[in-house]
């Protein structure tokens, strides 16, 4: 018998809920904004419901959230997402909520694990043991896997907040990210390419000077990533990705700066194999949700 | 019955070989200078063949290698040596010469991660599924665990080499990486150090400002490396962590550089805690070796 799992991508602009078999065939899908967390998981719950009174039984729930989230089992807040920006939100019990609700065992993770995994499960990441997933749009942030587990540790990756090399004199802009400034975020997401050139993101012409610096402050992250993890492939997604040539100008930039150090024929030979879209687009996460709702029925 | 292993610390500067027990108990041991791999890997030979008399048998080696090395099982120069800068170096097979002279099982790792192990098995990592080793001296290298095992990949982390913000008005020196120029190891190695102050590390007072920009510059790649593994504890060694103060100036530069955005109280409130010296000093090289070899015997 099939079994359904709900998956929850939950993000600080929309929220999709959705509901797949173990071979992610979706068979029901809903989106809507990110409004405070009572109406926001009102909806969720709204949703599955309907979803269980029609399919008969919905068998596991997985979310993919953004953060910062507790991921920690033994923690008095697990599942809740703490300290975040994002108003109204900090201190929301996720997991809780919807596993009363609905009375299904619920996985969690970060949003970023959770489209890694789903690139991992049908995507681009299928059969590696170590990837990494990121993603650059209004925010920028990352996961994957290392050794075949999904990145965790003291609380999980913030890798939109790493420290990159900032020229002040070719580059004067500060860097947006109220925490940080100029970290990778405060440089290269959509809100800094907007605030450092005056102008929204998709109306840079292909050869505004915007996509070079951008090029290089996405490839010096990257070898950063593949300095510390040194995974197999990087996932590169989210809005800004889409701008035409900018994949190429990463990967070039990329080689320039590893500088033939880390001597793979993986990075070396195959550049456009290492780096690459989601095969999934914008369903990753949905689908990674799924993914992590269906691995609970595995288990 | 005790069973026995060498551990081997493969050093660009020195090696040093050992045997020992399940619990860590040292045997015998000796060091000696790497010179050319055909002699320097003869002495291995000689010391674990005086070692395989006198106590009958050895059941495994471990070795902790300087690299870049090649740790994949299915390729054919695993257990090498690859490109590696060390003249005379460059493709030498470790695994192979050893395994056949002795003839015994051989793990083979990095030497951070080897020296990682040691300190998991037994030191300041004890009973953590996620940590760092990074080691501070002639060169920077890193190593560690995370979910539990150590940290491979497409090839194993060169965590000396990621880039960081180096700010050419205030420090005007290129950088010492004859790779990268101003990448951490560039930065912040032993030979920087003297490069840049134009005399010996050692001789560099603790209230010289050389201290400040190193603090600095380790602090910023220590966040880069929590925001992108989320270790449980940073394991801080090497000649260059021997300065007084260094590690208290490097912790609070952590907290000042992540700003409050990694809420964890295993951080904000227990950073002595959080970035620690090596408990087993300049010893987690070998014992990690040892403990790399004991592990095939328990496997």
């Amino acid at each position: 018998m099939t079994r359904f799992a709900g998956g929850v991508e939950a993000g600080g602009t929309k929220f999709v809920c959705a509901v797949g078999t173990p071979q992610g065939e979706v068979l029901a899908e809903e989106r809507f904004p990110t409004t405070d967390p009572q109406s926001t998981l009102g909806r969720v719950i709204a949703f599955f419901e309907t979803q269980q009174a029609a399919l008969g039984a919905i068998d596991s729930l997985g979310i993919g959230s953004f953060g910062p989230i507790e991921l920690r089992c033994d923690s008095p807040t697990f599942g809740y997402i703490t300290a975040t920006p994002k108003p109204g939100w900090s201190n929301t019990d996720v997991v809780g909520r919807l596993h009363s609700a609905l009375d299904v065992p619920v996985a969690f993770d970060t949003d970023v694990n959770a489209a890694g995994l789903g690139e991992w499960q049908w995507g681009a990441a299928r059969g590696l043991s170590n990837f990494v997933y990121l993603t650059v749009g209004t925010g920028i942030g990352g996961g994957g896997m290392i050794n075949g587990a999904l990145i965790h540790g003291l609380v999980h990756p913030e890798m939109g907040h790493v420290r990159i090399p900032h020229d002040r004199q070719r580059d004067p802009f500060a860097g947006c990210c109220p925490f940080h400034g100029d970290c990778l975020e405060g440089l290269a997401s959509g809100p800094a390419l907007a605030e450092r050139w005056g102008a929204p993101t998709e109306s840079l012409a292909a050869d505004h000077p915007a996509w070079e610096l951008e090029a290089e402050y996405l490839a010096l992250a990257l070898v950063n990533f593949i300095c510390t993890l040194s995974p197999e492939r990087i996932v590169l997604g989210g809005g800004v990705m889409q701008q035409e040539g900018l994949y190429q100008r990463v990967r070039e930039k990329v080689l320039e700066c590893l500088n033939n150090y880390v001597r793979s024929p993986a990075i070396i030979d195959a550049i456009d194999d290492f780096i690459v879209p989601p095969a999934l687009g914008n369903r990753a996460g949905v689908l990674g949700a799924i993914a992590l709702g269906q691995r609970l029925l595995q288990a």
